[in-house]
């Protein structure tokens, strides 16, 4: 079990604090949760087949490989692409090393170890490494962190380090990432050098790596990290304090802003900190932090950062559908963050939006086929909008990018995604996420563990079969959505109360084939925004269980414009939905009655208003089909729309 | 008369085809239009008193003088600034000279000629100059012309060298522009250097040097330079060709697209060259674009070029109040372009976009005490929005940037407008914009010259006066604008029929003291967007005149947010204006009636819809002042909305 540090290797990637006061939940060891069919074990499969193996061999092609073997001496030449290529390498080192634990696969195993040498090839004698600066820095080390990366890249070494030992056994990269670390130890902190690296993630990767090793200097180091910013240290390079978070230390700071992703890994690195130190204080500006970005900063799809302007959170209430820049890593971050924050409260608001965020901003970011990603997740396209920005949905899913973080932050999501699934604490045993599996926690008591059974998210019936009793009473506690109004539950057959946005809780002596059997309503909801979201006003979202919907082209008949669609609300909730198992990977889609808009092409552009708002619509209603967001642009290319202006 | 390119030196700064097939109205000679009194008089004043007093300082001490007195050898250290540091002294040299013309200043002049001085020390041998690239690039020229911007500044450099031959009849800069056009010449074009700049402006300002020496050469080479765009010449350079407006030639090109000040100057450098060579293909496919730009992608203000992010153009209909960038450069490349579209076509559309453009997108770049700037222009700034970017307007306007493009854009557009009150023809002369001022131009048939006096935009009612009546039949031709429905005339007190959006046109022989007057009626005017521009959807703006009005946190009680702002259309249109001289330099508020949002604070960012929708306001109407968006954030610095939700 998990619960002391040395016994760290048995811990899972979305690691969690092992000791502290303000625990209180803890992660299953690594296979102890296991996503065994269904909707995720189909998404885990084409990351499997085609993810990490084309990842594999774009590493080669766009040089984050050749650059190693560049700074190792064992190649010739200019190092390529932009400063952070390194961490590309190490995040699908990590995607393969929770893979391989899943299923082992020798080729892949092999392909580890290749890369795994050639990283420790270029590692300096003292354990610095950072291949881009070793070669176009010259021996330059540190002089420009804020752009560097190098704290950065080393992040993602610890991690990747950390996944490698838990996942495969094999230790080549864990020393490499623990003389680096003590490289970092050697050269950072008070009395030593005072910097820090311009976007976080190394307080992530330290705290893992000392929950891996019990060496307390890497978790010193990482909260030294934490703290330091938001004291000028960054100031001068080009961009506001913001952009770096850097503007307000992290304890008083109130209010998510700036770059998002480095906004969401800071927060996610001090929640590990505050978890593993019993620092309440920090908990508590989290706490703060994350609740605002709640209320104020996030789509209905979970995505954050709503800025392509430097790729940063707006101000409260800007969120633009057609403008949303909702980075796929954001939304991952915002994963990593908000999972620490249900670890250190047990709160099921923040499982909610794990939830929320995995099917509805992070899901979109790969194609079903597996291999083509989404950088930037709008919740709207125009017919004939120009795409002009590499990064712009209007180019469709593509291959790689020349900022390439987001494909393999996506490999490394879904072969490390079991670990959400569950956790266990002193009294029993969580269930947070629903996939069919199979979930098992050593509890004082003993080992207590229990199957999952579920078509999770096209049916709401969740059956959960003891399999492993345990001894004595154990609480087996089930997430019921906020969203889940009218769920109902049984136990032994039993009806038992159940309130949406709690879990629910059953304390009992279990036996081997005792079930629990949750049924969340999966009736159409929908839903509309703040009024002070303008950028929504007189538009509604539709949404079904855990998944937001859309309308998009190929669905619509050819005279009808996604950018035409208007909607009424008691047609919306009347929608019929089916299952085709045949399309687009099987999706339940809606039957959602729409109208075309009134004058949509009519008049100049700015016309006199009359006194009451123009007719939205026209016509009979027609039904077109709504398929979930995240299948989106699997088709062609074509209009789309989340928002559905009001008929 | 200007009807030679050898009399150009008569012309004036937007300045205008005069030979050309094409050419249907023709600019009145440099103090034939003059503002004396009145609006923009005031704002004259101010561009005098204190922006080109101060702008003169900062070139000193942001370093733009210094940068030539290094490359001249005069001074030691390191040029400072971006690589386009040059382009700001032209500019404000060019606003220092047309101010000049307009009213002599020795000292000014004094200054003009200390920095002809230093830029000509700067320049080298062969013409070549670029002070940034002469240092820093230590002897490499054009190496890399998409982001060099050495074009631009020479472009800049040209028309600055015009002006102040035309403005103060000093030719010293002017023989530096034609050492620097010839080395051009002599370097690029085909079977020469086949490469064009990233930022355009160099062809406008070939083509008025082409004006004022009669130099074929130039125009040749500005026509080159339109027509070897979007033939992939600049590639590979970290954009997309859109950026630099070279994905698809003028030509061919359909739409504005990319970053937008770069488009409408090229467009604006296009318009002339299609003007001087009689090219009706060419000005045919402006026209295409103009419409596009007016129908799709334009501000209810005028403003445009919608995004931050690479400051580009959106797509059709992404016109967002709150992320508006709608650079203050932009505008005034808008009114460029505009203005020689209706110079080359006569119609009264393109005079009704430059008034729109003047009063609401190019004014509120700078303040009401002249002399601090916005750069963006968004038409909503939200209860505590992060002033985070140095451009946002949540910082209020600034009195300087670290890209300072748009300040001296400002002076020399504020110091020339005079030149946009009126044209003439062979048959008559046309009042464009009104102003207290006079207008001459030399017909066939004698000079001809009339007085204008108007407190516009405060009061509708223009007073032309003939003071020389020339000699024949003439045409008088008046603006009538779109917006002026129900527009009224006289001629010597006869009744004459207007058609708003037609020049009202009286042909007569004319005699010293004949009035014709013009009311325009001063309504409130409540205008809502096409449905397809979903940012402003169910919201409407007020206008009055031609100025577009918003609703500021200073006019409101402490208690109600700009943010929660709602409103009725008829009670609107009911407004109450009245005029309060102590109030922003004098303005005329409306009186607008106002309710409070309905549920503004309270629930979940994602709340389920109801069948209706839900009420939009709460209580009674209380009525505000809205103020001329113009004037905004020239008090305490607040929530501000052009566009207001409905009640």
């Amino acid at each position: 079990m998990t619960t002391t540090t040395s016994a760290g290797r048995a811990a899972v990637a979305p690691a969690a604090p092992t000791r502290a006061a303000a625990v209180t939940l803890r992660p299953v060891p690594l296979g102890a949760a296991r996503i065994a069919g269904g909707f995720w074990a189909e998404r885990q499969e084409a990351n499997r087949r085609q993810a990490i193996r084309t990842g594999y061999e774009k590493l080669e092609t766009a040089g984050n490989l050749q650059n190693f073997r560049i700074a190792a001496g064992l190649a010739e030449g200019d190092v390529r692409g932009p400063i952070f290529m390194d961490s590309d390498v190490y995040k699908w080192i990590e995607a393969a090393a929770w893979e391989y634990a899943r299923e082992p696969d020798e080729e892949v195993l092999g392909w580890i170890r290749a890369v795994t040498d050639v990283v420790a090839a270029a590692q300096a004698p003292d354990g610095y490494l950072d291949s881009v600066q070793q070669v176009r820095g010259r021996g330059a080390r540190y002089t420009d962190l804020p752009w560097s990366h190098e704290h950065y890249c080393a992040g993602h070494l610890f991690q990747a380090a950390v996944a490698t030992v838990r996942g495969t056994g094999e230790t080549g990269l864990l020393d490499v990432a623990v003389k680096l670390a003590d490289h970092l130890v050697a050269t950072f902190g008070e009395g030593r050098t005072v910097d820090v690296d311009g976007h976080p993630v190394v307080e992530m990767g330290l705290v893992e790596l000392y929950r891996e090793t019990g060496t307390q200097a890497y978790l010193d180091l990482a909260r030294w990290f934490v703290d330091a910013r938001g004291h000028g240290i960054i100031e001068g390079h080009g961009k506001q304090p913001t952009y770096f978070s850097d503007r307000v230390p992290v304890r008083e700071q109130t209010t998510v802003e700036g770059h998002s992703v480095r906004a969401v890994y800071l927060t996610a690195g001090a929640a590990d900190v505050a978890a593993e130190t019993g620092d309440a204080e920090l908990l508590a500006a989290l706490t703060t932090q994350w609740e605002g970005m709640l209320a104020t900063k996030t789509y209905v799809t979970g995505g954050i950062g709503a800025r392509w302007d430097m790729e940063q959170f707006g101000d409260h209430y800007e969120l633009s559908p057609d403008r949303a820049y909702a980075e796929t890593c954001a939304a991952i971050g915002s994963v990593q963050w908000t999972w620490r924050m249900l670890l250190a409260t047990g709160e099921a608001r923040y499982a909610d939006l794990v939830e929320r965020t995995l099917y509805n901003a992070f899901l979109p970011g790969v194609s079903l086929a597996g291999a083509e990603y989404f950088y930037v997740n709008a919740l709207q396209l125009r017919d004939g909008a120009h795409p002009d920005e590499e990064r712009s949905v209007a180019n469709g899913r593509r291959p790689w990018f020349d900022c390439a973080c987001c494909p393999p932050n996506i490999m490394r999501t879904l072969s490390s995604l079991d670990a959400y699934l569950a956790t266990s604490s002193e009294t029993g045993v969580q269930l947070h996420q629903f996939a069919t599996g199979t979930v098992s926690a050593d509890l004082p008591g003993g080992r207590a563990g229990f199957s999952v059974t579920t078509d999770y998210p096209w049916d709401g019936t969740v059956r959960v079969e003891v399999t492993e009793p345990g001894t004595g009473d154990w609480e087996l506690a089930v997430r019921v959505p906020a969203w889940a109004e009218g769920a109902t539950a049984t136990v032994e057959g039993s009806p038992v109360t159940t309130t949406p946005g709690e879990y629910l809780r059953v304390t009992r002596r279990w036996s081997v084939g005792d079930v629990v059997e949750l049924v969340l309503p999966l009736q159409v909801r929908v839903v509309e925004a703040d009024p002070r979201v303008d950028a929504v006003r007189g538009a509604v979202a539709v949404e079904r269980g855990p998944l937001v919907y859309c309308v998009e082209q190929p669905d619509l008949p050819a005279d009808l414009s996604a950018d035409d669609v208007r909607v009424r609300v008691a047609e919306l909730r009347g929608a019929q939905a089916e299952h085709r198992p045949e399309l687009l990977g099987g999706v339940t889609v809606l039957h959602v009655p729409v109208r075309r808009a009134a004058e949509a092409a009519s008049g100049p552009l700015y016309r006199p208003a009359g006194d009451d708002a123009p007719p939205a619509s026209t016509g009979d209603a027609v039904a077109v089909d709504a398929v979930p967001y995240y299948a989106w642009a699997n088709r062609d290319l074509g209009a789309m729309r989340v928002w559905l202006p009001r008929a």
